[in-house]
């Protein structure tokens, strides 16, 4: 008998791997090519870092109330946390507590099983379609939740919001959450539907669209009892999550809509060419509403690619999955990313 | 059926109070009087604020670094996260899996049943004596773990490494957590015993000697197998959990070793004169070790007095429990803030 016997035993997560260099084109982690906005950094600059001697406002209300303002919510709608991981993971703790499998597609992001394991909830996943879709009939079955990512990852796939709906229409017993971190390159947010829907949760995340992914902000948006819920799971655990810091720079890139809504349409712009050019390579990928895309190639081999690539210093992200194997995903870079990368494909033997 | 049964139901943890007013003076949350170093608030104005396109360091590798050379450890054995709530937490996940229950004192820091209910650990806690201090001999029993505050809070009563090694040396089976929040005020630290104890681990934060509770960074000390648990722990749950900046400011405030110990010694200088300053006035308090004093008065109900502070715009905090509910734990202040408590404690009727 040891101390070592009761040690945790689990796999953890694998993040995209962050070489040991700076001069590479990092394709890998769906991170925005462009800085957060000129007020972020000012925010930055000019925190009062003398106020770091007092505990940060536990609730990060200044922050959700910018967040509330931006969407016509009431600050108790909004609840703030450390990137969406931690928030997904609290949204897991505080609303699949019924015992039943929760359920979820095959093909998805990859830290829904992991946080299931963690919090010992059940969980079935249900199979995309061939072409990686999602068939909301599929959802309308028993279940302790539903978790659907929309636009969905790494598949790219965005859908509207009748798709929303009709799972939303099946399962008024459960919670849904709608994992919304890429839903501003283009995706269609189910926002409208928060009025109609008690048992809606929506999850959105600083780290792409607002090119925050170093400072952890992601928010939950909801209708007060699905929030209060999830402000008893935080405070069970840890009473004070978001430093200032965070609060005062995810203020700053709140208000300044107009270099958020420039950004975005840069890294639209730049998903189109670069769709267009891996097509007439002959690639095989889906129409993105993200800031990826999710590529095949009838001749070569991802893993293949991905390693080529890496000669090149060029890093884009494998899969070693069922069903997924022999894709890549790629994130938008710049202009001039997307020319190396390209360029570089064009070598390829 | 509705999706609201299968909300978590949880108590939870009460915070100090935060009123909703500026000029007040605030000795309920044991934070620091004093601002971080000049380093901290330099090292936050000169951020890139650029680089928080990308993702931060995962592991929080520099700021790891550089609390292993000021502490003479490998990287390998710390792990730093978002305040030492967050690492404690993840402590008790990592190492408290054997289904007996662990142990720790009847009084002291209130987080741990809360993470014990929580992640499902069993608990037991022992009496702490008449005068608040922990027998060592106590925990010479069978556990899961153990768990103890150095100096112990609320009480502010700090031990030597005799006493931790007493622990130690009854538990070579499970892992001993030595939660160190408040050793730099005159705490001892059983640092020197992780060489021979690979059972032990160590958590230490930034919120209360470094003067950087708003920037929330915790860590915790141990062999490396220890700290791998920890990795393996938070890997599945949240990648990167510290954010670039709070990385940054760590950093700095780790380097100005200077600053740190002038400031913790103008805290202790002050705790002196509080400490005597409530002894004169009939109050009945143990010597501290920590930012703060805990003190009960022969003739006034903690509560009252607690109420009639508050009447002054003076907040401490009471605690509505068995065996200390006439106490009040006081947060050292400036001498200022010092010379208005003890003055408006001369009103008392």
């Amino acid at each position: 008998m040891s101390w070592k016997d009761n040690l945790i035993k689990i796999q953890p997560y694998t993040a995209g791997e962050q070489p040991n260099k700076t001069d590479f084109i990092k394709l890998n982690a769906n991170e925005n090519p462009y800085p957060p906005s000129p007020e972020v950094i000012r925010a930055i600059r000019e925190f009062n870092g003398e106020n770091l001697k007092k505990y940060p406002n536990a609730d990060a209300v200044p922050l959700r109330a910018a967040l509330a303002k931006r969407f016509g919510l009431e600050c108790e709608n909004v609840f703030a946390g450390n990137g969406s991981d931690d928030v997904l993971a609290l949204c897991f703790r505080a609303f699949f507590n019924s015992g039943k499998p929760i359920i979820y597609p095959d093909i998805t992001y990859s830290f829904y099983p992991v946080w299931c394991e963690m919090l010992k909830i059940p969980y079935e996943t249900i199979p995309v379609d061939e072409n990686f879709n999602i068939n909301a009939a599929d959802y309308d079955r028993p279940n302790g939740g539903v978790v659907i990512a929309n636009p969905n990852a790494p598949t790219s796939i965005g859908r509207g919001p009748d798709f929303i709906r009709e799972i939303l229409d099946c399962n008024r017993e459960s919670v849904v959450i709608v994992d919304e971190a890429y839903v501003d390159f283009g995706g269609i947010s189910a926002l409208p539907l928060l009025n109609e829907y008690e048992n809606l949760v929506i999850t959105q995340t600083f780290s792409k669209s607002r090119s925050m992914a170093g400072m952890r902000i992601g928010y939950a948006l909801g209708n007060k009892e699905i929030i209060s819920a999830l402000f008893a799971a935080k405070d069970s655990y840890n009473s004070y999550p978001m430093d200032s810091v965070a609060i005062a720079a995810g203020i700053a890139s709140v208000e300044d809509e107009e270099y958020f809504a420039e950004t975005i349409s840069r890294v639209i712009s730049s998903r189109e060419r670069l769709t267009e050019g891996l097509r007439a390579f002959g690639f095989d990928l889906p129409d993105s509403s993200a800031n990826f895309v999710f590529a095949e190639h009838p001749k070569y081999a991802a893993r293949d690619i991905c390693e080529f690539l890496k000669t090149k210093d060029i890093y884009v992200r494998y899969f070693s999955k069922p069903r997924i194997d022999n894709r890549l995903r790629i994130t938008v870079g710049t202009e001039e990313e997307i020319d190396k990368l390209l360029d570089a494909l064009a070598g390829l033997k």
